[in-house]
């Protein structure tokens, strides 16, 4: 065993705050003793002994004093979550207590655990690969149906199992090779070179489709972004509110979602959306605001999706925000939705008959036109007023449609497999390039090693420390 | 069993969040049955026969996609917390998990638990009465040691046994009396009247007693509360923020406190405060502010402790400042600490030797004289510098020192039960006073009915359903 844990680390495994009962993971050679040591089981008898998979009700004392009375669950090697000795200990969910039963454990040996600390030992335990262990942290930030099935699939070892395969198929060509230098004849490097290239080609395509699947991936893990653009006062961020302000009581049973003032996610229909408050584009001569200008710009680029705001009183406006927006956009990989706002503040209000917004609509569509923009629609809004949201989400879920996953489907999601996947596919292609070049197998190999090494640390075969710190450090305590 | 638990229940038992892990809590006679049917235990086996107290590990599907792997927990009624059959799934901890699986349960026939439900299950099945039933609450919301040693001794049966001890001397009291219907010859009658009144005037003490504890329970309870007072602008706020502000990062881990803009619990050497901020007084004409002057006065007059904000460059006011203030206070109950604020802006600054200072700390001691006010300490901070304030929080700890409660100490902190005594003691004073009056005894027996009905109501003898309501909707569901 890692000489790192020889301890025996200690850490609420359940979120802060009062409820029923919370619940502290102990871990470790150590740590039914230490667990033993604190706890009176009702029945009199010692944990020391206990079976794994028991349970045991009982109290702890903090010297003389009941601290609470609690149930004990007792783990032996390897059959627990980190594969060590483990204990866990259910008490009443009051933040007072789960202190005192810290310190009383800490008194008693423990240490407090780091970030991730029990993952990063089950998986230096060999419990799990690396690329598992972060679907641990995945499944439990998940939100949605989707990312869901993702971290639990990439949990169970679906991902693990791809790159396994792609590993053999590299062996397979390493073995070739050496089967080459073992026996340099003229017709055998024929036939061998033939079949390297295929399998090559081979592997270098599933990598590539892994690749590819990133962009999804990653889009299910952290939100389709959508960015809010438009002319300054055109009512972006009462929009954003609108949006936010109506759903989030729908979301509000997740917690954790990152937010600032201007990102935020959001659930609509099972899809995670990332909406991007930008700010009011405008023509400027100062510097300052120029640089702003620009910043949003690149969040329009980033976006999947634009959500073009117009001001519906300012009809002149329509032509040039249209016409700036288009030289901004890629308009093959982003979709334009163009929304006219603030259609209650126009003579004749907010109805289907109003001939005013009905042209302007038409007009919107002629300026997208002539700008080379194919909004996907163009819609009728009051974002105050909430009216005609229900229409954006309609047309937001329409171009998601494709994004349904199934059970067991493999997608990257983890920037950082995606980085290692790029680096091995560099070295592949380097290595076919060779292959093409006649370049001496030896030299091909050397990059052949180079991209198994890559797909090698996708699953921690090949690890540092420094990797391993940062992987684990954005896990939560207790887990 | 009441026919109102046939049915099967299920709650999140963990709080809302990200964590390891969520608990999920099922009870009822068809608890095991239901788990059973959303579960694939690793081994095979079913949980339908499993033991109590034993742990299993597996899977729970959703339809076809896996939606975690869990630990179950069996309970086998009646040793449970609920006193039914029981089981607890320990899943990931996401938020989305802990949904779908309560929708699983639902699916097969369990319903969502009510606030409390547990809890007034593991009531009605006699596993607790309700005394301690309503200490589980307590001791979830415990804040300090000393409030969590109340709640542990009245969880543990402590209040309820001295509560069956007035009831036993109440019965002998009833007793007696009988013996005095049986036989009512004149000596008989004398001697045991004679007794009958000593146990009346022991019982009388023991509520009166339990009824004073209720001044400290409550206290530690909920607080004890410090009022801020002062003229407007003398810093009443920012020194309510200072102190907070510097203590929220040790307060940070407890959760759940009740906060609104004017009132915050802070936790000082383990006893807990509730500052109250008021409005500032001054002299005015205007009706409204004369609503809101006459608001501050009643908090100041709740509080026990109140700090007199005085601002070090207006020393002219001081004495008016005083005097008014002199005039609202109850300077027997109430503790008053005069604090010379922003002292850090008076000529040659906060210095020990700064004679400006000294002075305005010895005017203030005789314009107190002349009030009539001894206050506990006459301070000088600069409540914005942060200067000063561990000065006061010694104060404040020293007013508190006669707070410490032992292990085992029953204090009365539930409105519900002191209301109850507060009646029952009525009764008792009623009976003894007719005992007196030489009322017949079965008259007198009335009233020591009762009394011993409003004893029966604190430990749930005696409950209706709307009490009972009450009660477990301040729980939170899980619990």
């Amino acid at each position: 065993m890692n000489p790192l844990f020889d301890n025996t680390i200690c850490a609420p495994a359940t979120p802060q705050g009062s409820g029923a009962i919370a619940v502290i993971r102990v871990s470790g050679t150590k740590a039914i003793e230490i667990v033993d040591s604190i706890f009176s089981s009702v029945r009199g008898d010692s944990i020391k002994d206990a079976k794994g998979y028991s349970l045991h009700y009982g109290s702890i004392y903090k010297g003389k004093d009941l601290l609470d009375e609690v149930i004990v669950s007792v783990f032996r090697a390897p059959a627990s979550y980190t594969g060590e000795n483990a204990a866990e200990i259910a008490c009443h969910g009051s933040t007072y207590i789960v202190h005192e039963i810290l310190a009383l454990l800490m008194e008693s040996g423990a240490k407090m655990a780091a970030p991730g600390e029990f993952t990063q030992r089950a998986f230096i335990n060999g419990k799990m690969d690396l690329a598992q262990a972060e679907a641990v942290a995945d499944l439990i930030s998940s939100e949605t149906s989707s990312a869901h099935k993702i971290a639990v699939a990439q949990m169970k070892g679906g991902f693990s199992k791809e790159l396994s395969k792609m590993r053999d198929e590299l062996l397979q060509i390493v073995s070739l090779m050496e089967l080459e230098l073992d026996f340099s004849e003229e017709e055998v490097e024929f036939a061998d070179r033939k079949r390297m290239k295929a399998l090559m080609n081979k592997v270098i395509k599933h990598i590539e489709r892994l690749m590819e699947s990133f962009k999804l991936g990653n889009v299910i893990k952290n939100g389709v972004p959508v960015a809010i653009a438009g002319a300054t006062n055109t009512g972006k961020s009462t929009l954003l509110n609108a949006i936010l302000g109506e759903e989030r009581a729908i979301v509000s049973p997740i917690h954790g979602t990152t937010r600032d003032a201007i990102e935020d996610t959001i659930n609509i229909d099972g899809v995670l959306y990332r909406f991007i408050d930008t700010a009011g584009i405008r023509k400027t001569k100062g510097t300052i605001e120029n640089i702003g200008i620009e910043r949003t710009f690149e969040k329009i680029r980033q976006a999947a999706i634009v959500l073009m705001m117009l001001d519906a009183r300012k009809p002149d406006d329509f032509k040039s925000a249209i016409t700036t927006l288009s030289t901004k956009i890629d308009s093959k990989a982003q979709k334009v939705v163009i929304l006219i706002n603030k259609c209650d503040m126009v003579e004749g209000g907010f109805t289907h008959a109003n001939d005013t917004l009905n042209a302007y609509a038409k007009m919107v569509g002629v300026y997208a036109d002539l700008a080379g923009i194919k909004p996907i629609a163009v819609l009728k809004i009051a974002a105050k007023s909430q009216i005609g949201l229900d229409s954006l989400r309609s047309v937001l879920t329409k171009t998601q449609e494709d994004m349904t996953v199934r059970s067991g489907d493999v997608l990257v999601t983890n920037i950082r497999h995606y980085e290692a996947l790029q680096n091995a596919d560099t070295a592949l292609l380097r290595a076919a390039q060779g292959l093409k070049d006649n370049i001496p197998t030896d030299l091909i190999s050397q990059d052949l090693r180079e991209s198994l090494y890559y797909i090698g640390t996708i699953v921690g075969e090949i690890s540092t420390d420094e990797v391993l710190k940062n992987i684990f450090k954005n896990f939560c305590v207790g887990k």
